[in-house]
């Protein structure tokens, strides 16, 4: 295979549900195509990085000319209910499967020491201050299912000790070891209905 | 989702392998990490572009400085034995899996009544051309197992009666309804150690 193309396939197997496998045929159907797909996928990864940020209060993901994002400044939504996820990503799983009203917080990762991220390299500031500013009353944590969103919910629930504010989990509908984004929208929504006090 | 990642989901999902589910967590992970995936992918997407095109000789992807690729100019291969493939990529899994030591030509595709593709879209002209000037004593197709490919098979047969080249076929080791890339090492191996007279 040549070197460029070697290199596609590198960067192509490092995105989420791609093997290596997989990021061979895509690099070959990028290369050789006539109907230049290579260039629409171009055209439309550049929109992206031009035209896609993330929310300055919430952290999802949104267009740069809508900041705050449409989910902070819908009013009709419970701003005393705070959904705390990992990722971007979560905050549209949870939204498609329905059954929550209130506004999120993207927290952009989660406790993991194997991977040298600790507490403060988390939106968890920002996190304190919005319980406080917007008088919170439920900090429902949405967060995947293994030991490090365990111990980022142990953190969290340290953290505000002392604060009024209920604080909720997702119920185990989840199944163990499995991540938010992978789950379909009737087990998310169930997770959400049956969530409960830590 | 905001316009711009669905436009991105949309291109994403007509790659090969990719579903929806999968074309929006790649999107997401796209558009919101710091470590900047996007530009790497642009950017070897763009060197792709720039420097990967297709052998005039036999049409499998080589850089466009190494024209006529580096297995048509190769002398330890048997010129003799041409080996057809439906696309570029097939020649990357029959070159890794290794027992064919004669040259490739790729036809671009296969009659398809359906997408309206006849038998003269592809690289059938230049096939011809090279049987006669190569001299080629036999013909290995490489091509899929499909009702497609069959009719490809036949249309190539009946093209060249009156020819002195023999005609093979890989043996059906290949699960029937799959596809050259898809297969792996071993069973693309035996299929071509297996090859039989049309």
């Amino acid at each position: 295979m040549t070197n460029p193309l070697e290199r596609l396939v590198r960067v192509l197997a490092r995105l989420p549900g791609i093997g290596r496998r997989t990021a061979e045929r895509i690099a070959m159907r990028l290369a050789y195509r006539a109907d230049d797909l290579l260039s629409e996928l171009t055209s439309a990864m550049g929109e992206v990085k031009e035209k896609v940020g993330l929310c300055s209060l919430c952290g999802a993901v949104t267009t740069v000319d809508v900041n705050p994002c449409s989910l902070c400044v819908d009013n009709r939504r419970d701003q005393s209910v705070l959904c705390v996820v990992e990722d971007p990503g979560d905050v549209t799983a949870l939204e498609l499967a329905g059954g929550f009203t209130g506004r999120y917080h993207v927290l952009m990762g989660k406790i993991s020491p194997m991977s040298g991220k600790g507490p403060w390299d988390l939106r968890l500031k920002e996190l304190v201050e919005r319980i406080d500013r917007e008088q919170c009353r439920e900090l429902v944590l949405a967060l995947n299912t293994n030991t490090e969103s365990d111990a980022t919910v142990a953190f969290i629930r340290d953290l505000l000790k002392g604060r009024q504010v209920k604080i909720t989990r997702l119920a185990l509908g989840l199944p163990v070891g499995s991540g938010v984004s992978y789950s379909d929208p009737v087990t998310l929504e169930r997770a959400m209905r049956g969530r409960q006090a830590v």
